[in-house]
């Protein structure tokens, strides 16, 4: 089986296409990620082929090693860092993220890998508007480390979910969800690498749903 | 969409055929159900059709009004009424469980919707060779009402997990499962019957997997 065989083993619910939904204006993202900002890219890409329209207003990190700046720059996305070694307390710096997602006049907040707990100084300023993507079928396997934790627990099929942000880590209402089958002589690493061509599979689409059930 | 086209957006795991597991020997099944009984007609099945090498020998069920009593008789299989309202205490029950699988020469039980929970008596004298089903991507949803469970955390993949059971309800080594996808309009009913038309699927298959595993 090749990789493009086993990721056909894969399925996503709701199995809807992007141009299937509707969207009347373009959603003003803001982006939060703390790596390599594949993600973030993928919807850069989504945007670029008119498949999702929206826009990307500015990209967020915290790592100043994060790849995801010099991805940004590619795609020619203003691109801000927020230290948080830097910024004492987590809701100083989600008071920090606010007042730049406002500047930036941003509607939705995606968070692209985001490895900060969020605090509800950005979930109430941005109420039902934060979008996450997290790699396992919730409610199983929250936290860090989801892949290993499914691969440790012996499941055999595991996947990613985006759902609306709420306090209480990896919960909050499922927008999309993709499934994933564990092979047997996956590692960590290969299986992370199938559950991400499904992240950025459902991930635009699952933000084109938010738009369509909430509003622009 | 069709009932034929809705079945077919699930996925299982590992995917694999029953032609694929060779089993030398017959395995000698002993069926503990509460219910309708339609996971044992599945194996009953699978058996008549060739394409999994076993035998049920004895089919025990719990309550007089089981339909599954009347579908064993329907395929010629013996089956015997343990009553837990005449047999004080779990631990009895399951050593009458045990004593008519013994006689029976059983080599492996199959729990297909038994609504008791069984103990170390029957965990011990079957050790690693208890199989359960239960609806839901473990470790997901465990317990009863599983399929309603998943449609009040509003996620949009279940499933069903064929496992080793062990002493802690809904838990042990995975065997395989079947991930389905939640549908806008489905109800508990219509969700549960997708769910099943997959335990049906995967139920014979994780059995000829576990004898191939463990050994007959």
């Amino acid at each position: 089986m090749n990789k493009s065989e086993k990721d056909k083993l894969s399925v996503i619910s709701p199995a809807i296409e992007l141009k299937d939904i509707k969207i009347e204006k373009p959603l003003r993202l803001g982006v939060m990620a703390s790596g390599s900002g594949t993600n973030m890219e993928t919807l850069a890409s989504a945007i670029e082929s008119g498949s999702l329209n929206a826009v990307i207003r500015v990209v967020i990190y915290n790592n100043p090693d994060a790849k995801v700046a010099q991805r940004a720059e590619k795609w020619g996305i203003p691109a801000v860092l927020l230290d948080h070694r830097q910024i004492k307390g987590r809701e100083a710096l989600d008071r920090a993220i606010v007042e730049i997602l406002r500047k930036e006049g941003v509607d939705w907040v995606i968070m692209a890998g985001w490895m900060r707990i969020v605090t509800p100084v950005l979930l109430q300023a941005y109420a039902d508007r934060v979008i996450n993507i997290h790699p396992s079928l919730l409610p199983s396997f929250k936290g860090i480390r989801a892949v290993e934790q499914a691969l440790e627990a012996g499941v055999k099929i595991t996947g990613c979910t985006v759902h609306i942000a709420r306090q209480e880590v990896d919960s909050g209402p499922i927008l999309m969800q993709a499934a994933v089958p564990i092979l047997d002589d996956d590692t960590p690493e290969t299986l992370h690498e199938r559950i991400q061509v499904q992240e950025h599979r459902i991930f635009p689409l699952a933000i084109a749903l938010a738009a369509r059930k909430f509003g622009v």
